[in-house]
């Protein structure tokens, strides 16, 4: 048996999601296995280091599969051959036997790109969120240091489990490019639409509907009902999985 | 009556081009005339800085519009609102009459880009050509120079009309970025498939199917049979329009 670590890419505006549920939704998922288990002759469960949403994209979603031998030299340019246009394969190693993309994973890299011009940009209409207004940019960056360091998210998650909602915010970043502002988050890893109420609760703060305080005061209060909107899935891409604490 | 000077930008990917053709095909034109005739009341026609083929994109395509009389301030909004999310009006100012986007061009940018990676790069598929060959750069850039300047470029174009075939290139730059290039034209204006028989000369050039003499000598011979391909729509697009010389 041999391990391999395989990157991926992919455009999520057609598929509901990386992970498979049932036989008539497209994911992922679905896709790269169906296509693997052709190219290999038998199946081979893929292991993604987690879901994301239905629309989300990914850059490098980080993705583990454990196959009964070496493969060819030329078993990633035939899968790509293989997988449709919006997932491609963009690396593929083999690593040592054990190696598990989700229960290996130390922290991942989310971007979230906001289209500010005052028309939806007609070129990255599906990479972005559209959301003409003025936006405090220095209010958001202040706002976002409240939300750094070891939490409780209750506030900025639709999880209604019993788990944690303890996490690890190690950076936030927000960078204005022309019309175009991204907001990347590093961390030990986020709850169901963490990042995407993070990021409605800092566009509120941006517009402001929210103040820098009241993001202090919803984290403490661990109440919901207090932050930003559920940003769109259209502009949350997974940008990279890390296995090292140092590249973190 | 009014002029006013529309710049437009849109994604050509389902386009049978900027040109109205019949009532069948879908054009940008039709669909800017039909939207634009539903929030005027009367039918305008648009005057289109050129054509753009099927699949073409734009940035800055400029059109020219006459209507009964000054239109409202919010007239780009409300348009926009109403075009499709592949086509949004950039900007609108009202020019003196007279003023036609086509007669009174003194140039025009194209840009083509090529995503040279491995496997087609997955958020730039519809607005790139994928090439995935090591290109030879230098000897590009050696015979991009032989097409500056004023020839008659015969041997460059599909248009097999009588009509002079005499253009002046003014530059033509590439720019290398990670695994794109980006080859740009500035001209006093193209012949029909001119940018993209230029591109799939030089794409011949990089990846040593042509020697850069060639280009030298296919220009001076006027024969179609010693260029290079056809380079596909998708990567091509209209980045700009000048109206006056200092600008071009």
């Amino acid at each position: 048996m041999r391990t391999y670590k395989v990157i991926v890419a992919y455009d999520g505006t057609n598929y509901h999601g990386w992970q498979k549920q049932n036989l008539t939704a497209h994911t992922v998922q679905q896709v790269m296995e169906d296509t693997a288990a052709y190219l290999l002759g038998y199946s081979v469960p893929l292991n993604g280091s987690g879901r994301t949403d239905a629309g989300v994209h990914a850059r490098g979603q980080c993705v583990s599969m454990e196959v009964a031998g070496k493969l060819s030299e030329d078993f990633m340019e035939r899968w790509n051959a293989l997988l449709p246009e919006d997932i491609k394969v963009q690396s593929m190693a083999l690593v040592p036997n054990g190696f598990h993309a989700r229960y290996k994973a130390v922290g991942k890299r989310y971007s979230y790109s906001v289209d500010i011009g005052e028309k939806p940009h007609v070129f990255t209409r599906k990479y972005a969120c559209h959301y003409p207004k003025r936006l405090d940019v220095e209010a958001m960056k202040k706002a976002k240091e409240h939300l750094v360091g070891t939490h409780d998210f209750t506030a900025f998650t639709d999880d209604k489990t019993q788990r944690s909602k303890v996490r690890t915010i190690h950076r936030i970043t927000i960078k204005e490019e022309g019309s175009k502002i991204v907001l990347s988050f590093y961390g030990t890893g986020f709850l169901y639409h963490m990042v995407r109420i993070l990021t409605g609760t800092l566009l509120c703060v941006g517009d402001g509907r929210l103040r820098v305080q009241d993001v202090e005061e919803a984290l403490r209060s661990r109440d919901r009902g207090r932050v930003g909107f559920v940003a769109p899935a259209i502009g949350l891409c997974l940008e990279e999985v890390y296995y090292e604490e140092k590249n973190l």
